[in-house]
């Protein structure tokens, strides 16, 4: 990924402190979220979807499908932090792809770094709030971060359908090598995993996926 | 705003019933906000803004400044629902420019039918809850929607600050009328006001508005 352009710095009153001023230079930070682009692609094609969004996209989601958790008490407010942190790291490494296992080989060390260097921008309490958040998501222990992860997983899938593949095609991944990267979502809902090997079944069909 | 493309009907296994299929019709549907582009730009100038991707950022936005709300017993994730969906209506009308006063006259009846429409896709009891969010949202009379407009206005001065005005300098708008559209933000917070008033004169200096 070309580096980012870096936000200047935000003229905040000084009166309104230091921990303030910290914040609003995060929030300028994030900015670059927007420029991170994913091999996804919006439904006309036309550009490729950026992590900002996709993020958005997922918290809805969360929203709407929490029938599909197997625990009934989800602490729902955290689902939907995490997702709305969970790329932020991509600012300083890019969006890795999912299927590139190459690529992939560096990410935990890279985006760990990309973590404290960004959510370090924070006042306390966030900094450790989003770190923690950040570092729940990632370990997928927790019924939130497991929940978290499935719809995380559930959207690109949903996406390549809705866009006939144009961001996957040229990529010639197997249905199998889709199906062993997404299987985990059965162990977390077997709801959202009968729903996902539909939508790869149709997929494959369709062109998307090799059948293999 | 030219026609959105139609997302094709994704393949919802039956026996997950009728009020799933209609969450992921409604999933599948919100793939095109991120289609409706706004008069922000992304920071390196290269494209416009999305409604989505705006969304994100402001949920995020909420969530950092809340000590500026003052009303401390906030109920944050009601916020983070409000500004998560508030542009989802657009989806069917477009991203009406805040300084476009005749764009600006059909707009309540416009959102009123898009509301009804997408809204309308989902299942009790997300399509009601959706559509008293949207209603409080734009009601601005409770704590949560009047901090949730405040955030959603604060952000477009921000970003064209951050972006040079790349996107609102085409507009010729006067400081003036920025103050005038804003300025109701002071009413829910002094904090973000005294913030918003200052990246206000910043870009007044550095020619993104007028000086009148």
């Amino acid at each position: 990924m070309d580096k980012l352009p870096s936000p200047p710095p935000i003229p905040v009153p000084p009166e309104l402190g230091p921990d303030f001023s910290a914040r609003i230079a995060f929030i300028a930070e994030i900015e670059r979220l927007k420029l991170v682009y994913r091999q996804n692609v919006t439904i006309d094609g036309s550009r490729a979807e950026n992590s900002a969004e996709h993020s958005w996209h997922i918290a809805l989601m969360a929203l709407l499908l929490r029938d599909q958790s197997p625990t009934p008490d989800l602490d729902l407010f955290r689902v939907v932090r995490m997702l709305l942190i969970h790329d932020i790291v991509e600012i300083d490494h890019g969006d890795v792809f999912l299927y590139d296992e190459q690529a992939n080989q560096g990410k935990a060390h890279n985006e760990q770094g990309a973590a404290a260097r960004i959510f370090g921008l924070l006042p306390e309490p966030e900094r450790s709030e989003f770190l923690e958040l950040w570092e729940e998501f990632e370990a997928r222990e927790t019924p939130e971060a497991r929940y978290a992860a499935a719809i995380d997983n559930l959207q690109p899938l949903l996406n390549h359908y809705l866009s006939n593949g144009v961001g996957v095609r040229k990529h010639n991944l197997a249905a199998s090598q889709v199906v062993a990267k997404k299987r985990f979502i059965g162990d977390v809902s077997p709801g959202l995993w009968s729903l996902a090997r539909s939508v790869i079944e149709l997929s494959t069909e369709n062109g998307l996926y090799r059948k293999a």
